[in-house]
């Protein structure tokens, strides 16, 4: 598949990217009136952790729930001026209304945030908003395959372009779904958050990934789906291209991991095939995560993708769903250990819920 | 003070600890039919990230938000045997009955840990619930200073002790309050959760307190409080021996640090001066917290000590309390960029919540 994508700015400046199956007339405008663009937040350096912490105080204005007829995210209507200027769309990405980190304008060089000894920094970086159809109800998992098959190819197009960035070191694309993990908007939509350093979570697992690979020659997220592939009892499904599966040491009751079979570090980098193989699993995993409860399972779904510039060789794509709801009137909590200490406990075993989540009849 | 502790057996074998502030008669039996024990949960290696997140499936089936005539964490009446048999009590501490770590009699070495191609290891470690008072009602910071002052007592004792066993790593005293973090049992109470490892959060800390002070012959800490004292801006309250400071770089809408003004390790090393100072200013940060919106926030408060055999003169002792409330009806949840990646993302400056938190009438 070759998506279409048409350009177009917002009255604020800002520009939408529409991606279409095939060629369409795109030029509607955005007649709004125009708002003044959030200033460049900053980020402070956290001494204690050497992590940087994003300070947006824009955001604490921002939407909340509005109610489906006030949706900023469906498409424009008489009454009704959304983000997005069209009366329909396929799959848009724009940037987002109160971005954590934005383009610093030339005033940051990657080299500051090297430097531990400046507590603060601007807040650069780029973040965009994706939404995957226009229509307001439905989610990801119950888009047509065509439809996923377009978010895939924005979310590459993206990830290609964004890598350009000069003060981009790391690009995470995730989808937060359910008003228990925070959604703020219903519309079904992801994030894309680019960040000017490697985020905490994936700086560990990059120095984990290089060690690995500097040991073994071969990139460590092979050697899982190795183990996982041998322990079957773990896996929730697969086609030629992809595995999903519970991990062996999962942190959420339901978590489920989907990579790639062949070593790829970025979405960026996938082949067409891999790209074409990921709907349909896509699809399965997140039906039969509803299925479990019957019910729509809040989740975060983010993918895990090498740094921009480091790791190419060593960390592996995957794509990471965790729902913290254990059961129908439960959710896990981030308590005491795992949210002060940073040591999970969890309830259950990974092969009872692969055993669940495979039992699942769609 | 001097605390009075007095050691009775449970039904199924486990200690319970009275903490009196003066001699008490202590000697109710425990009448409940027996139950057998769980097993030992289980420890599996996340190789992504060489975390050992621990399994503990029959913590599935704890009470959950029991009314207040069935909870097991008052003392015994009529009609309802609980966890402590006397008919009251003042401090009580006993093994969690559903405890994520255990003692693995034996079974366990703490080399076993440190080599990372064992990928399964039993949970050895210990749990305890502390019952901050016998009355259903009401919440830690609104205790009586000199009950305050018990509880500093029985963490310390409890410290102390749980530090001998072989098994052991470190040590954390936490309380959850509040449904939106998960608290199960609304009586006032707390847990202390001694690992088999040093958990990831802390890990993290304890290297860069232990490069710090090989660097500058400081602990971070002292530095850290030296540069809130110097700024200001940022502290809530303090006394000769505790400052209590929203930090420079905070995560959460409201998150107070409540550190000694002189370098200890941990609760056990904490002079009596610094112990008997800690209760007027535990309460006045707990208070603001509370007045903030006028209503019970739900906060995870959880002491950061240094591991029971490492760092001891590189990481100091203090109390984190964080809270996920950010407005009267808004919560702050860790979605993708928190829980993902570990970015986090602050909606207010520390400087805004410090000011709120001051001007807070007592």
């Amino acid at each position: 598949m070759k998506a279409v994508r048409t350009d177009l700015k917002m009255a604020d400046g800002r520009t939408i990217y529409y991606f279409d199956q095939s060629p369409q007339i795109r030029n509607a405008v955005d007649k709004r009136e125009v708002e003044e663009r959030p200033e460049l937040g900053q980020m402070r350096l956290d001494v204690l952790t050497n992590e940087w912490i994003s300070m947006a105080a824009h955001r604490q204005t921002r939407a909340f729930l509005p109610p489906k007829e006030l949706c900023p995210l469906c498409p424009t209507k008489p009454g009704l001026d959304t983000e997005i200027a069209d009366s329909n769309y396929q799959v848009v990405v724009f940037e987002n209304r109160s971005p954590s980190f934005a383009n610093p304008n030339g005033a940051f060089t990657l080299a500051q945030y090297a430097n531990l000894k400046t507590p603060v920094l601007s807040a650069a970086g780029h973040c965009e908003v994706i939404c995957f159809t226009d229509h307001h109800e439905g989610c990801f998992g119950q888009l047509p395959l065509s439809q996923i098959r377009l978010v895939m190819e924005a979310w590459r197009d993206r990830v290609k372009e964004i890598s350009k960035m000069p003060y981009v070191q790391h690009i995470a694309p995730f989808e937060n779904r359910g008003e228990e993990v925070g959604v703020t908007l219903n519309h079904p939509h992801g994030q894309i958050y680019a960040y000017p350093f490697i985020p905490p979570r994936t700086e560990k697992m990059v120095a984990i990934a290089e060690q690995y690979l500097a040991s073994n020659a071969r990139p460590l997220i092979s050697d899982v789906i190795e183990r996982e592939l041998k322990d079957e009892v773990r896996i929730i499904a697969q086609n030629d291209h992809w595995l999903a599966y519970v991990p062996f040491a999962s942190r959420y009751p339901y978590e489920i991991h989907v990579s790639p079979k062949s070593f790829v570090p970025d979405l960026a980098e996938l082949s067409d095939e891999q790209a074409d193989a990921y709907p349909e699993i896509a699809k399965e995993v997140l039906l039969r995560l509803d299925g479990v409860f019957g019910i729509e399972m809040a989740y975060i779904a983010a993918w895990h993708q090498a740094p921009v510039r480091s790791a190419r060789k060593s960390f592996g794509l995957h794509w990471q769903i965790t729902s913290i709801r254990r059961q129908p009137g439960k959710l896990k909590y981030l308590a005491g250990s795992e949210s002060a200490l940073g040591a999970f406990i969890m309830d259950m075993k990974p092969e009872q819920s692969a055993e669940q989540l495979r039992a699942v009849k769609l």
